[in-house]
């Protein structure tokens, strides 16, 4: 399940202390109108929301951390659910005390944030709920 | 030692639930020929294999984990080894009780995969056996 | 805040045991003259420099870890500060007893390195000092 795109513009620039994270990354792919990319990103947060899948309730855990944290990483992909550019990233956030993360959900406040997102073009992908695994998955 | 490379097309698609990680990046990379690249994946295992490389001894120290973890970051590139396409990758994965990462290995199962792989253009490394690290790197 | 650029060169190498792991990355930018691009890396270390920024006093808290350890992640971009190419990146390192990770200083000594360097085309961004977080950001 492969499906091949050439390289359109890199969007590159910054969110906004007090930011959510996840809202302001999509409001960057509306803006530019990225249906189709791979974005990177890297910067800190005040607080972040995240979760982890459970594979046999097929469910989101979700967890909230109120801390002071560096984004060590952040990759993901932008591609279309219910017609609408949507963001799907894992973050790894960390201070001394340790690291964590999963899959990033809205509920991030940003302290700083770089971002870098790589347009793609061709078709693009589309998600659709997956019954075997509970999650929306590219129809290919 | 630098190597300057075009870019080529974007591939991007996933993995079923199930499948090997390693061997299912493999297979992607061999079907599209892609002989030198960079990927990025996000996703989620069932199981995961990985290893840390003893600087000291030269050998890699091998770690299965039987455990149901998001995969939080996976980067690697794609050159040539004995005249075929390699993947040479880094895994984070976790959950609740923790984070673990290294370099991946056979034997990792796919519980979902959303794999980018960025083809380029120009002539492939090669990676030869560096007697001082034990490594297989990239013969300049 | 975004800015968007074209795709130039891919610029893919190694740097050497024993190299300094931000002084060569930085050797390597200026040499191939990149002025805005991204960057992407996994290795290993034979030690490791980098810091958590304090959020509160505005300040960098360093953190010097003599441990034989795994890239697990580097992410970083290069722009200009003081008008000359400057990389900022996140590393993520670890071994069998953990993880750590944070902003990569100078004073991490390579065991070995991949880097993937993406250059990109068209005005670079430019760092400022910003009073709000004591970072120097992107000017917009």
């Amino acid at each position: 399940m492969v499906s091949s795109y050439g390289i359109g513009q890199f969007h590159i620039g910054r969110l906004k202390k007090g930011e959510d994270l996840l809202r302001g990354l999509t409001e960057v792919v509306e803006k530019k109108n990225v249906r189709m990319g791979v974005l990177f990103a890297i910067g800190a947060l005040s607080s972040c929301t995240f979760a982890y899948y459970d594979q046999v309730k097929k469910e989101y855990r979700e967890r909230f951390l109120e801390k002071r944290v560096e984004i060590l990483s952040l990759i993901g992909n932008v591609s279309l659910r219910e017609g609408k550019p949507f963001i799907h990233a894992h973050i790894l956030i960390g201070d001394e005390s340790g690291i964590w993360g999963g899959h990033l959900l809205e509920g991030s406040k940003v302290f700083a944030l770089e971002y870098h997102i790589v347009e793609l073009v061709g078709s693009p992908l589309v998600r659709v709920f997956d019954p075997e695994t509970g999650l929306f998955l590219w129809n290919f």
